[in-house]
């Protein structure tokens, strides 16, 4: 950590503030300058909240030198990571995944529509919630663990994987045998008693940016992740929140090439969420894969105007199969396969 | 809602967006003007997804008309919510006031020092935090309901109420006999499972914004705790995110008189979280007051540099009772009490 | 235009609304609910200052519901606009443009070079800055006119064309000789009098986006110099002002398919000044071609690391090379040319 | 300025920072930790774009040390800047000044019947727009020079200051005779060339902070002021842009107190165009003072209604008396006079 003083700081705010430093474990090498002094402490400060430096009299500015996540950080694991599932599909490898399926599990019939024309166009997964709890307090929440039993039972038959979204501690054991990669949502992004838990199991973790969280709060929501033991984890870029309103979100792809230099995990980018607007999805979709994603995560239903939950962001299928089309060509042409 | 088309939207346009319209259960009026057809649907729509009309082909824009909530809206009573508590202080009423402790709780001796000032400088609550799920996965967690009961128990001692955030809906029931009021926090704002469990329990509950929420969906969540018969809702601004960095969060004012103007419910400021600086937490608790704040909420711990967290946006006791003082003069200002 | 009353508006406050409507020029219709009356205003509203129906007592929300701009919009042009260079080159056709230079003219030697190689790797425009006013009074101040004299003739003698930034009314005649394509930059979006001068020239404008303003502020803007006669603006989007830290700004990769869909101008991509990271430009050109760009505004210099400004976001001629083959092949899949 | 490399950065890397360091003119100093190097550039970096080491190979970081301003900082006058105009009113004393009128100077009934209230309520500074180029093309356009010869006219009779917006270079030597203290626009923050040219005048200038502006561009704005010789700025406060839409801008009070920490200049605050809307001008008002604010610029017209600008935050003559009695109430409450 670096503190830097202010230029008419006094000997004494000088001393109180090494003292302080010298508290929370760090050695301090003093450099003083023509107009300022400058203290750089050495040693761990991952634990240490340094805010607190920034309101000591005399004090200018204080910066973290470290970046505050390890495990999560592209030197831990400088070849990046590839996360590969039962069926031998991998994600973070040269093949570009696409996640794809209703925002809700709704039905048997329009799942298996789904799953079927999801699978023929080159798909690898398919996603669906069960837990809808939604912003209206009238509307429609989700079938739960029978929703994830057809899910999983749907998605077996087509040869597809299972992705959907875990609410709460308690939604996990039960959802265990139905997921083949657990998704936390972006309003989950710092519930770190939920974090903790995921880092349990033994199974991904697809975690979404929140949206007004910076790159560096998600790299260390994934640290949470990690230090359980589960390194299997997928970071999700979905939108931010921004005073432009003329898409549900700003979809931010230029955290796709950041968050792959500075950590190994993979990134998947989900255009349905990242902007609210089906007709936004197909060219935000392959900006995506130019930029670098790992996997795109879509959302689509076989009567999209009618679809239980975010209706205007869910593509049709023959919308999607076209997206497959398009994608196939991008990601071959930044020299990956999908 | 209100549709209005693009000034070349076809007839088959125009009428497969009234066909949908009909199918949500709103009755359609038609204004074709020159350049324009504009269509209006009365009805109920507090359950409609209205964002699927925008992306229709042919579609301007869609606008829903009505305020998306109704029991929090000043309408359903124009004379203010005022709650009152065991002990008689009210909040929403001509007095304001004040809740101070510390972000966490963390032994009987500074509580107690704690609760003593706050009490003599015309505190009513005393706050502090048994849970503390933190963002470094290395920091302190907190005392959970042993320590709720500490604060309990020294709170009672100095005629004192209690607040403490809740943060899953496993912890109500054992928080109950501890807290006079619950905190939501700004993290859980939109974990509508933990606001509909709320809207059971027969406690005040006090919510905080999110950081990157909109004062409609501020209010839409408070709509959630009240829907399930709970109406002693306080609504909470502590600081939203923006650009600026200077401070911690940017702590927006004008929510407070926006707030009095759309909604019945009392509104507490936070200035320690909204500034994340303990030099400007007076500033702002003073503007919060001037601006029409019925109530404030702020850190303050004996020792605040070396408080267990958020140390520094927390108050030494000393400024707490400066600033009671000037908060004083302030409320006299404005017409209230304190 | 449409006001939304509050419930319990009285007839009173409803009436004043209708006179204050009729007042502007508008022909009101009034529906009125069970609940609610809404009051339609049908007639021309661009020159209207609508925001001050939304403080007259009892009036809930107002919308526009024409779109701000008529010139820029889709509707006006719904084949898009093409426009056409003196040698030929095109922005807005089948054909992706790239413009690239140093951020600003510093001398022939580096100039040319530049030229040599952006033109080789398939360039079309020559860009660089001549007038530099720096956010630090200490900085380089640019050329001036000299400078684009000088950039005039180094692109003319390699086959590009120029592009460089405009800052006040007195620059455009001086200016003239030297330049194909004035650009505007961002800090000038809503510079009004600019804006207007450049309606009257007959040369392109480049006009980009403000770091705080909605794809709709723009779009204004562009109507404004349209409103002049001059129908040969291209849009530009160059990152928007968020907070998120790790980019200088963050791009809004999906205003370019919203502006190609709201109006039929091209749009050019910055992602230089998007990024403000040398290591991002390329990805982030690539996402915008992906997403539908016309053209990529980018800065290059033989000796990046000394570029007089801006130099972290400027590409190495050996990076800008490299990008060109890359963008190629995206621009080819997405069935374009380059 | 310090850089911190990246845990794994080579001594290759390390050097060619360490060269690029020096190139600039700094000393370097060189700390090598168990994990991590850290390298301290002692020496003036005010006008060094530091962004460019963010760029380099091996590099984590990148922080500027000193505030890039000095003239404008706390340190340069601790005891603060008291600006005394030729009627003995002075800006930054004790005394809170209030500064009223309309957006638009209109015609010389209104200004005159607005001047007689403003002066008899308190207020000691008329205020009113000459040039108002307009977000439409379609909109009035001011009344220019003629405008301020009225205003001063008028303000003279009544014993007021006037200050009024100035928006290009060409503006400054025609006003001269008739502001007392030139405004610069939010929108014209970052115009340099604008800046320095009034770092040349002798007439104070009030500096409006743009909506997308951080504090610290505030501050290195006003030094570009008065680097030119003019040390008599006023900043000011007007509203930020955030993704909140209930209040135009979001009014960032926390600036307030922000700012009289970092500099010794005057803070002014401005409530209508902070919040846009008339209801909410008096509590934002009301919160500036109590936050802070040496004084409080509003707008104010005889027929709010039909202001030819800005209508919807413009009070009533009424509203303004009323507010100008609270105002007076939290000054002295806050140990100042108005």
């Amino acid at each position: 950590m670096i503190v830097a003083m202010q230029e008419n700081a006094t000997e004494e705010q000088i001393d109180v503030v090494i003292d302080a430093m010298v508290d929370v474990g760090v050695n301090v090498h003093r450099t003083t300058g023509a107009t300022q002094t400058i203290l750089a402490g050495v040693g761990p400060t991952a634990g240490v909240d340094l805010n607190k430096f920034e309101v000591f009299p005399g004090v200018l500015y204080v910066h973290r030198i470290t970046a505050p996540y390890k495990l999560a950080g592209r030197a831990f694991r400088p070849e990046g990571t590839v996360i590969e599932f039962s069926n031998g599909v991998t994600v973070g490898g040269n093949q570009v995944q696409v996640m794809a399926g209703p925002c809700s599990i709704e039905n048997r019939e329009g799942l298996v529509e789904t799953a079927r024309r999801v699978k023929a166009a080159g798909g690898s997964f398919l996603r669906g919630g069960a837990f809808k709890p939604r912003s209206s307090p009238y509307a429609f929440q989700g079938l739960g663990i029978p929703g994830l039993q057809l899910m999983h039972e749907v998605a077996e038959a087509h040869g597809l994987l299972t992705v959907s979204e875990v609410m709460e501690i308690s939604q996990i054991e039960p959802m265990l045998p139905y997921v083949d990669l657990f998704q936390v949502g972006a309003r989950n992004m710092q519930n770190f008693n939920l974090l903790r838990e995921l880092g349990q199991v033994r199974k991904p973790v697809l975690l979404k940016r929140g949206i007004a969280a910076t790159i560096e709060e998600l790299l260390l929501s994934s640290e949470y992740i990690m230090s359980g033991g589960n390194y299997e984890v997928i970071l999700c870029e979905r939108g931010i929140r921004t005073y432009e309103t003329s898409t549900r979100n700003t979809m931010d792809i230029s955290a796709i090439p950041v968050l792959k230099k500075l950590s190994h995990l993979p990134v998947v980018a989900d255009p349905s969420h990242g902007t609210g607007r089906r007709d936004m999805v197909a060219p935000m979709a392959k900006a995506s894969v130019a930029a670098g994603a790992d996997a795109i995560l879509v959302e689509v239903h076989p009567n999209a105007d009618k679809a239980a939950s975010d209706a205007a962001q869910t593509l049709y299928l023959e919308q999607f199969e076209r997206l497959m089309v398009d994608l196939r060509v991008i990601a071959t042409a930044v020299g990956r396969t999908l």
